[in-house]
């Protein structure tokens, strides 16, 4: 999958490390105004009149990402977005972005073109400028540095640190569907080692393999809630599964949370993959990951504001720090909610 | 040298990703003013009255550094410090630093602890504020990537792409050492394989020992030109050495450059060294990096003003582009500058 869709294969060193990021940039426009010096220089200048917010990632092969099922353009695609949604969970604009990659020989200059044709699709869908970077080599297999930049007015900016009692609990989109197509990913790249000429039909599971190879930000909740004139009170991306994303909010508003399982927004592929895989929905939801919604606050007044838009889910509501953080099961079962570990860390090989 | 120095080894997994964050940047105070939320969000939020200048990099365990003679302190302190160098070269003001690192299960907290007490102290000496980051797990090694994010007004800014003809080329400190400090440490380390008993007096190499395990950015150069009125017409800083830095500024500026060899600044330290190592000092100026001093260019008319100045050292001066590049030995012969080519790429292991 690395680079078996071309004939041609350069090495690396045959470009020179120079000569490469000018090559894997050449295609590259600058768009935004606040971007008044990109790559080229010591450092890219950038002009905000208001804030700059500024996130960043480091996403390694073999712990974040997979090259067996993983093609190069969807994972230069979805390091980029990953980024962009913690700047959107500031209830910010993103404006640019810088990447840093590290990569083994055993990667080409057409695979590189790949990785960067990912990542260029995601700056002109985003409306993001690349403004700088760092093209090196690693000693074994490939990691991508993405720095997001943003901007938002102080009034806009959503912390999750100021969520209050009695605020209503709201989710955009679906979840759990990136775990399940992970989990499908993972089957088929198991029967593909045994049978190489298996042709499986992905169709039924498109929807939730395109949630885990091809993730999208939610560039338009801050400028839907702009638009409802709806200013929410906390706000956090949900990378790591929505237990843990709740469990961040209580935290750092020192808050308690009533979930309540009957409001979990799941799309109908993923309870029908829950079930071929034996999987309780609730528990992919809240320990999946990968989802890339946003999860926020809004006092109830607002309400009437967000009601029956498809795009949002009342999933909960805000308590006091002493009540604790609960989920109410189907079953009125009040069940405290619990952070998924940080995954066990690979042994090191030699 | 990882962790040899401590009794108690607790493992990564012991803490876990969230508690690891908050136990490593725990010390770090925020004092910029233009920091309005640092560690602890989604992103963070900077308020920068001027341009926002952002510059990364991605360091490899194995291509960077090698932990067999780089303590862990002294790593932590110069990954923060290459980077701020990017900022300094804009004739900007650093002000805050992001760091993501991915490690494998080799690291314990303690050597963690000891990586970042070597970035905080770099952010106390530069007063810096580290606002974000990123930890994670990797498969082999150690991988830092560091964003540095400065300020600066826009008359002050300086790029590669505006030296003219006539310009003086001119270099702060004095270069060589770095690499020279390399040399040594990598015969030291060969002798230790074979003689672990032997105790060698290093001495004689202190400085040039210091300047690659403890290199500093030139953070007092933009502040001593702002005080001599001295606007540098172009800046690079010099990481890949002298030569290649002085190629890029008159690639970008569309010039050439006659640079001096009796001009070049060398400690008597670096000279006598490279007389051991039977190596040619002018070489090892003009290709061995890491020197991380400032290069820029200035108007004749500036002159004066930094005539004699012990900090700053006139080199050669840029030429039409035509004239093309060239160094002009001691003997009096023009030869071509070229740069030296990327370093060969490691073969991976599995």
């Amino acid at each position: 999958m690395l680079d078996n869709h071309k004939s041609s294969k350069t090495k690396l060193t045959e470009l020179g490390e120079f000569k490469l990021i000018d090559h894997l940039t050449t295609n590259f426009n600058i768009t935004q105004d606040s971007t008044k010096l990109g790559i080229g220089d010591d450092a890219a200048i950038i002009k905000h009149t208001h804030n700059t917010i500024i996130s960043t990632d480091l996403l390694v092969e073999g712990v974040h990402f997979d090259l067996a099922y993983m093609p190069l353009k969807h994972l230069g695609y979805k390091a980029v977005v990953v980024n962009l949604s913690d700047i959107y969970a500031m209830n910010a604009e993103a404006t640019q972005i810088t990447v840093s990659i590290a990569c083994s020989n055993r990667f080409t200059v057409e695979a590189l073109e790949e990785l960067y044709a990912g990542i260029q699709k995601a700056c002109e869908i985003y409306n993001v400028d690349l403004v700088g970077g760092d093209t090196t080599t690693s000693i074994k297999g490939l990691q991508i540095s993405v720095t997001a930049i943003g901007t938002a007015e102080d009034e806009k900016i959503t912390k999750r640190s100021c969520a209050k009692d009695n605020d209503l609990l709201v989710v955009s989109g679906d979840l759990g569907a990136a775990y399940m197509g992970l989990q499908v990913l993972k089957r088929e790249n198991e029967v593909f080692k045994v049978n190489p000429q298996n042709q499986p039909d992905l169709t039924p599971y498109s929807y939730i393999i395109e949630r885990q190879l091809k993730p999208e930000a939610r560039k338009d909740i801050p400028l839907l809630l702009e638009k409802l004139e709806v200013q929410p009170t906390s706000m956090i991306d949900i990378s790591d599964g929505l237990s843990s994303e709740i469990l961040h909010i209580c935290k750092s508003s020192k808050v308690g949370a009533n979930l309540f399982e009957d409001k979990l927004p799941l799309d109908p592929s993923v309870i029908s993959t829950c079930e071929e895989f034996e999987l309780d929905g609730t528990t992919v939801v809240l320990n999946g990951g990968e989802d890339y919604e946003l999860l926020f606050t809004i006092k109830q007044d607002d309400f009437p504001k967000i009601k029956a838009n498809p795009h949002l889910s009342v999933i909960g509501h805000i308590t006091t720090a002493d009540e604790g953080v609960h989920i109410i099961t189907r079953a009125n079962q009040k069940i405290p909610l619990k952070a998924r570990g940080w995954s066990a860390i690979p042994e090191e090989n030699g």
